[in-house]
C-alpha cells in the first residue's frame, strides 16, 4: 500500500457505516420496491431538471474560467436533451430483469440437507468519476436496481452538478420504500481518497475515468476493482480474407469512435494479401483522416510514417494506425500476445481454420471473426445496460452489464445433519442435482 | 505497493514466461488429453514413491533437529498411506468434468452475427503453500485439468519433499502430451517475493497457509488472490430451537475439527431459551474439552470464564468458544454483522420466519439452518476438489471447485458486421437468444 494513501476521516467512516447499513436494508428488498425506487429516482430527476441544468452551467463556466481542456468540457456538459436522455437511462434501468435471487446451483447433499448458493447484492459500491455527472445518474440506478449501496466521488470540475443530481436522487428515494442513506456523495479528494481504505465497508470499486486513474486506484486498494486498464485491440487481415469486408471492418474499428478502448490501435497483415490490400488500405484511411504509422514492409507498400517499437504499445485513443506485415497467422499471435492488452481482438478471412485457431489461441475478453471490435460494449451485447468494460482475466470480464454488481451466498438447510456422521462413514453424501 | 518485495529476478521472469507459453499449449489441448496428463501424473508419483518418501523423511528430520511446532510436523509427514490417498486424490481429479469449453451464453445479435461466451483457463496460477507437500500433487492436478499452468513454491521445511514430488509430476508430463514446463517449483524465498510481481505472467495467485500469509500477499501483489482471510463462524440458537439438535450441530460445530476455518468460534443464544440451554450446553462443552468464555449472562447461567471484547472477534482455532445470550435474533444478526467474517454462519431454529430472517439477511458466503457449519468444504457441497474457501465478497466465494480455475471469454462472428450501421440506425440489434 502506498504511504501516500491518508486513512479515511471518522467523518468518512461513520457516513460509510450509515451507507452499508441502508444497503443491507436495500439488499432486502424486493424486485418490485427496488424497480419502484429506481422510477421514483427518474421522476425526482425529471422534477430538477431545472436546477440540475444550472447546476451544470455554473460548472461549465468555472471550468471555461479555469481553461479546462475541450474534451473534458464536452464531457462535462449536461444540458437539457442529455439530462433527459439520461434520465430515460435510468428508466431503462428499472426494467433490467432483477439480477437477486437468481438460484445458481441446487443440491441435495443427503437426505433432508439440501444446498442452493442464490445471486445476493455485492453490498455497497464506491464510484469514482472523472467529470461526467451524467454517468453518476446511471451507476447510482444501477446500484439500487441491483440491491446495492453506493458511495459516488465525481470529478471537482462537476461538483455543483453532481450535488444536484445526488439531491434529486435522494428525493427520488425518500418517495419510495428505499433508504436515501443508500447513496452518498463524497466531495473532497481527501473523501476519494479515504473511500479506497475502506475495506470492510466496501466491496467494489468502479473507476471511470482513464488508464491513469484506474491504476492509481489498482495500486492504493484492497478492494476489488473493477476497471479496465489498456484497449490495446488488434485487427489481423488473415491470407484468406475478403479483401472489401476486411477494409470496412478495419474503418469501423478504427474510426466510428476512435477515443473508446475498443478500437484499434494496430492492424496486422498476412503478407501474401499484403501487397494488395495495404495499398487499398492506405487510400481508404487517408481518406478518412487516419495517420497511418507502418514497419518497414509497410511502409514499402506505401505507409508514410514508420512504426516504432513504442507504436505496438500504444493506445492513441486518436485517429492514428500502426500497420505491421506478419507472415503467418501465428506470428499476428505472437504479435498480440506480446503488445495487446488482451481487451478484444479480431481476424478477418473466409479459412476456417485460421478463423477456429485465432478464436480458440487469442487470449483476450474478446475474439471476433469478420466483425468489428466497436462490438465489445455491454448494451451491444444486449446487456441492457454497462456497469464498465474489464480487462482483468478473472470473472467479471469484458464488458460487464449488472452481473458485476451482485454476488452469491451459499445456503444450506439440513435437519440436525452433522459432519461427523460424514467422516465417520455412518451416512453418505448424494450430492444429486435439484431443478434449478 | 510495500517497498520491501524486490522485483522478480531475470532468471525468474524468463521461467515464468516458459511456463506460460507452454499453459497456452496446454489451454488449446483436449479434455482428454488434460486428462491423460493428470494420470500420467499419478503413475509417475506412484512409480517415485520411494523416494518422494525418503526425500519426506529427510525434511522430517532436519525439522526435527530444528525443533519445528508438532502441528508442523504433522503437516509436513508425508509417510506411504498419506502418499497413496494423495495419489488417489489426483486420479480423481482427473475424472472431475471439464471446466474448459462450457457455453455459458448464446445470443444472436443480428442476423448473421453471433456472440457467444466460453469458459476458458485462466493462464498461469501461482500458488504458495505452508509446509503440506500433499498440497503440491492436488493443487498441480487442478491446474492441469483445468489447462493451466502454475508456479509452486512450497515451504522451506518441505524443500526435498516437493522437489521430489515435482521431479515425478513433470515425469509424468513428460509421458503426456502436455510440456512439463507447464509446472515450475520456485524454491527461495526471493523466488515467492518476486511471484508476486510477475503481473502479465501469473493470472491468480492461491495462497495455502496461515490468515498472515494470505494477508502478506493481498496487501503486495497486484494479481488477484483467491485466498481466505479469518473464519469467525457464529451458530445462533434461537428461541424456537430444538435444544437437543442445536446442542448436537453446535459440537459438531466447534469440536469435529477446530482447527478449521468453518468451525464455529462464537455461539449466540436466544435469551428465552439460554435458562435451559446453556446449562445443557455447558456439560456438554466441558465432557468434549472445550473451553468455555461467556459474556455476563453467560456466566451467571455458568459458565466458568469471562469473554473480553477481542474474544468475540479471535478466530481460536482451538477448543475455545465464545458464548453471548442476546435478545433476539437482530441482536445476533447485529452481533454477526459486527464481528463476523462473512465466513459460514448458522441458525438452529424451528420457526420459519426466523429461518428465512436470518437466511436472508446474514450476509455470509455461507447461512445455514439446523445443520453443521463444518459442511462449508468443496468436497461436501459436490465439487469433487477444493481450490481454496474464498472470503472475499466476490465471486467466487465460499468452497471453491475447479470453477476458481477457469474464466471466460466472448466470441463474436460475423460476416463483415460494423458498428456504424447500428450507430445510423441502418441496422438493429435483435439480441434474440440461442440454445447452450
Amino acid at each position: 500500500m502506498s504511504t501516500s494513501v491518508p486513512d479515511p476521516s471518522p467523518d468518512l467512516l461513520q457516513r460509510a457505516a450509515a451507507v452499508r447499513r441502508s444497503a443491507m436494508a436495500l439488499g432486502q428488498q424486493s424486485d418490485a420496491d427496488r424497480r419502484s425506487a429506481v422510477l421514483a429516482m427518474a421522476d425526482a430527476l425529471e422534477a430538477a431538471q431545472e436546477s440540475i441544468v444550472a447546476a451544470n452551467q455554473t460548472d461549465l463556466q468555472a471550468a471555461a474560467s479555469e481553461g479546462l481542456a475541450e474534451a473534458l468540457v464536452a464531457r462535462l456538459k449536461l444540458d437539457g436533451p442529455k439530462l433527459t436522455a439520461a434520465i430515460d437511462g435510468v428508466r431503462q434501468v428499472a426494467q433490467l430483469a432483477d439480477p437477486i435471487g437468481v438460484r445458481q446451483l441446487h443440491t441435495e447433499l443427503d437426505t433432508g440437507l439440501v444446498l442452493e448458493r442464490v445471486s445476493v447484492p455485492l453490498g455497497v459500491l464506491g464510484v469514482i468519476f472523472e467529470a461526467r455527472p451524467d454517468a453518476v445518474m446511471q451507476i447510482a440506478a444501477l446500484a439500487i436496481r441491483s440491491g446495492n449501496g453506493a458511495l459516488l466521488k465525481g470529478g471537482r470540475e462537476a461538483s455543483r452538478s453532481c450535488a444536484a443530481i445526488m439531491t434529486a436522487l435522494q428525493t427520488g428515494l425518500a418517495a419510495s420504500t428505499v433508504e436515501p442513506t443508500a447513496l452518498e456523495l463524497l466531495t473532497s479528494r481527501e473523501e476519494s481518497l479515504g473511500l479506497l481504505k475502506l475495506d470492510g465497508l466496501v466491496d467494489l470499486i468502479i473507476p471511470r475515468g482513464s488508464n491513469a486513474l484506474v491504476r492509481f486506484i489498482q495500486d492504493n486498494t484492497r478492494i476489488p476493482v473493477l476497471g479496465h486498464a489498456d484497449g490495446i485491440c488488434h485487427l489481423f487481415v488473415d491470407a484468406a480474407a475478403d479483401p472489401d469486408l476486411a477494409l470496412r471492418v478495419a474503418l469501423d474499428s478504427k474510426t466510428q469512435y476512435p477515443a473508446a478502448c475498443n478500437a484499434i490501435e494496430t492492424l496486422l497483415v498476412h503478407r501474401t494479401i499484403a501487397p494488395t490490400f495495404v495499398p487499398q488500405a492506405i487510400l481508404a484511411f487517408e481518406a478518412a483522416g487516419v495517420e497511418l504509422r507502418g514497419d518497414q514492409a509497410a511502409m514499402a507498400l506505401g505507409v508514410g510514417h514508420a512504426a516504432s517499437d513504442d507504436d505496438w504499445s500504444t493506445e492513441y485513443s486518436d485517429l492514428i494506425l500502426a500497420i505491421r506485415v506478419v507472415d503467418d497467422l501465428e506470428a499476428a499471435l505472437e504479435h498480440i500476445r506480446r503488445y495487446g492488452s488482451r481487451h478484444t481482438d479480431a481476424i478477418c478471412t473466409n479459412d476456417p481454420i485460421a478463423a477456429d485457431r485465432f478464436l480458440a489461441a487469442v487470449d483476450s475478453a474478446g475474439a471476433y471473426l469478420n466483425c468489428s471490435t466497436r462490438f465489445a460494449d455491454g448494451f451491444r451485447y444486449g446487456f441492457g445496460a454497462e456497469v464498465g468494460i474489464s480487462t482483468q482475466t478473472l470473472p467479471p470480464r469484458g464488458p460487464v452489464g449488472l452481473e458485476g454488481l451482485v454476488t452469491y451466498r451459499y445456503r444450506l438447510r439440513g435437519q440436525g445433519h452433522i459432519a461427523a456422521d460424514y467422516a465417520s462413514g455412518a451416512r453418505r453424501f448424494s450430492h444429486r442435482p435439484l431443478p434449478l
